[in-house]
């Protein structure tokens, strides 16, 4: 019989389809992506067309042998910081100047590189990466919210096949983190502790959902799982902000998110997936009562008519079936 | 410069990325569909194939010619009226029996029906079919939520080619439903005034993304529509719940909505697209600050990392000029 379990931290229900579940293995891509070049000419990202590039605003050089990690504005940026930052108010028609930062991190001079396959100082160098920008788009006060992700494959929506990440760094908090906030406030209010805290604890103290665990991150699927392998990287040390991770937890979390990706691109055939970093809005990094923590959504199922009308997601795998079988994927080292 | 506007409805923000925005002509799907037959012997949805399906809920007969329209229990049901209502709250771990109805509403006999090209009183008998279900499920006083959605195309989210429509049940409601309830409360007690009958008069006097207006019924494009064409049709009269629907204002939302698909299937090239209509939780049907509606959600876009981790929508088109292309679009008698 189909399940209903709640996600505590957004309150919203998952349909766990008993009915129709299918088999973690099932899950498998069955066409093998197409075979890229090392370089690729007319590719604007890769190695000797720096200068096709918006200016770097970010590069981990390689001792002399160019860059590993470039960073600059996005061509087609969805915000700008040129944008001002008027705003109207007309009634029911509310809108506001686009101001922000939208940046583009070129993640290696390979074209064909992939985040599982790359060495793991060279993921934390792309985290780093990550972190620096974090910081200096966070100090500007006009900036309330600051969003990291990556698109991994044409269904997770990339158009560049060159891998790359971006950061967004918004002048409004989008209400759906607002409305996390809420949760999160209640929650602390009456039970005197992070809800993102007591979720890690349970979920190590059950270990049906725990996928891996590193000294300062523990990789789990969620109990009320979106999709098919959604999950979850929380960092042990409580801390609303990714501007505030040390560089000890940025090398672990190197770590941890190298072997979960290894473990999707071995396991699963290199599925499409995002990932995002969330982070509580700039003007409360220190909460006490909310936690940063990344999310992998591996792109295996199309969201439809249901998904889009209620904000319900019917999931059509077992959460706990899911972990054991990434638990168990072995990866070559 | 970009800009950022705010649905009144969600709280929630859309950038409007006018820096890659495209033009409306350019969301033309360049591939044909596939030609389908007539009647497919393996399809179980097709004539012929009645006793393949879980038995009928609801029909519409076709004066001694069979059927018109048939409902039955969906066969992978995502709830299940037989699940019992069992609940349990284990501190982090809250879930509950799959309770509900799921069912399927096959459209038509034939395997290659659109809904753009049936004659209007065809899909006014989906939607008195779709009044029917409602109704019933709303009945059960387990039942919280309903929702009815239209899957059309395999960017959609269909597995099914005959054309079909599927209503849940729900005995939760969903939490963006509640918070959209907060939101017209808060309005309502503002404002002495449904936000939604606000928002339609407002863009009845504005007028520049208005598509289409029919008696009963408005289609209009949200000033902050999410995604390229993202379409709402709305009826004139208040009222919070799709079950309240009259019998001559059905016939109109027929006439309103074939025309709106026939825009896009003519104006478009029959572009992939799920349709959904929201309604009040059952239990405040009456509300005086919710509204019922149509939304249309045309799939010509991919959500990536962006949108799944801060619940904001990148546009790249511009509403007022996907409303002005689709009023223009000749749709033939």
């Amino acid at each position: 019989m189909p399940e209903l379990r709640q996600n505590k931290t957004t309150r919203e229900w998952v349909i766990i389809a008993t009915e129709r579940a299918k088999r973690p293995e099932e899950f498998r891509s069955k066409e093998q992506k197409k075979s890229l070049p090392e370089t690729k000419p007319d590719c604007v990202f890769c190695a000797g067309n720096e200068d096709k590039t918006p200016a770097e605003t970010f590069r981990i050089g390689d001792n002399g042998k160019g860059w590993k990690v470039r960073v600059m504005p996005n061509k087609f940026a969805a915000l700008n910081p040129d944008a001002g930052n008027r705003s109207s108010d007309t009634g029911i028609f509310r809108k506001m100047a686009g101001y922000g930062y939208h940046e583009v991190i070129v993640e290696s001079q390979k074209h064909n590189a992939v985040t599982a396959l790359l060495p793991e100082n060279d993921v934390a160098d792309i985290l780093r990466a990550y972190k620096n920008r974090y910081i200096f788009m966070a100090q500007d006060p006009e900036i309330k919210g600051i969003i990291i992700f990556k698109n991994h494959g044409a269904a997770a929506g990339t158009s560049l096949e060159h891998p790359h990440s971006q950061v967004v760094a918004m002048p409004v908090v989008p209400h759906q983190v607002r409305s996390r906030m809420d949760i999160a406030i209640i929650n602390y209010d009456d039970h005197h502790e992070c809800l993102y805290c007591r979720i890690l604890k349970d979920e190590i103290k059950e270990g049906t959902r725990v996928i891996a665990e590193t000294e300062h991150f523990v990789c789990f699927t969620p109990f009320a799982a979106l999709t098919p392998f959604h999950t979850w990287i929380y960092p042990k040390r409580h801390s609303a902000s990714f501007g505030q991770v040390t560089g000890a937890e940025l090398e672990d979390l190197a770590k941890i998110l190298r072997l979960s990706l290894r473990k999707f691109y071995f396991g699963l055939n290199d599925p499409d997936f995002n990932y995002v970093i969330r982070s509580a809005p700039t003007d409360c990094c220190d909460a006490t009562y909310f936690h940063w923590y990344l999310s992998v959504i591996p792109r295996l199922t199309k969201s439809a008519g249901f998904e889009l009308g209620s904000g319900m997601f019917i999931n059509v795998s077992l959460p706990e079936e899911n972990a054991r079988f990434l638990r168990e994927v072995k990866t070559p080292d």
